[in-house]
């Protein structure tokens, strides 16, 4: 038997969504990662961004990928038996992420299921969405998270897949 | 007339692939992006790196795509009349990425249309490939990038949607 006080597969609750956040973005860290990764004139040169179809400084949205995976680190896989994911199936950059948008992940698991390749390996199927101070949706994302089963003889039994 | 010398949507070719860079992934890399954005034991500690899923130390799934993202600024975006895209629609881990793992990507048109919305931007839908110095394709991206066009008028004429 695992004792482990981690979250684990079975752990997860289909429908039921948890917020984590909050991240401040800051001015600075939209030209730091943006100059190592995605130079782009609206997300490194204020006055160039006024003109662009972002209108103003805008984090990439790469960047915006990264701050909600350190939201969601934070927020729950330090505390889970994650396994990683294989990919992404959908990221839509809704909104401008901008200098002082304070993020928070709104996260529901949708479908849950085995790997049937793999003995021990959950998967949940996630719907995120990232939201600022103000309640403005920015973007959503979709993928498949793997998680280690507590109990992969007693899951099997219980999800037939 | 837009004399300009940058790619326009016009100037995109369906079903001709490009390949973008070399990048050199290195540890050093690897630990500060993860420790900032994805702190997960496989892409932050050796040791705990080879007793995961991974087999061993490897860059974070999102530290790939922003890699993915330099390639493609620097080898065609950069010189590019880009207007940004406004998500993904999917993205697949393959292989680990490793420490020494010298990246390119590889990317084609696989069609293209006008925006309705907006007069003068046009999209282009990519595959992306992203591969090693040893040929092991290690991600797959797929998304829709927006382009300014040249000659909207013209371009509404000939393609029709």
């Amino acid at each position: 038997m695992n004792t482990s006080k981690l979250l684990h597969w079975e752990d997860v609750e289909v429908g039921t969504p948890n917020t984590y956040g909050a991240y401040t973005v800051t001015k600075e860290e939209i030209f730091a990662f943006a100059r190592a990764y995605d130079p782009q004139p609206h997300h490194v040169d204020e006055e160039a961004a006024k003109l662009s179809l972002t209108k103003g400084l805008c984090a990439s949205g790469w960047h915006t990928c990264a701050m909600f995976m350190r939201i969601l680190y934070d927020g729950v896989l330090k505390n889970a038996a994650s396994l990683g994911a294989s990919g992404i199936e959908e990221v839509k950059w809704i909104k401008p992420v901008r200098p002082g948008h304070v993020l928070r992940a709104r996260s529901v698991c949708t479908a849950k299921r085995l790997m049937n390749s793999r003995d021990g390996v959950g998967i949940a199927q996630m719907k995120h969405e990232i939201l600022n101070q103000h309640d403005e949706l920015l973007m959503t994302m979709e993928n498949a998270q793997f998680l280690a089963v507590r109990d992969p003889a007693k899951a099997r039994a219980e999800f037939k897949s």
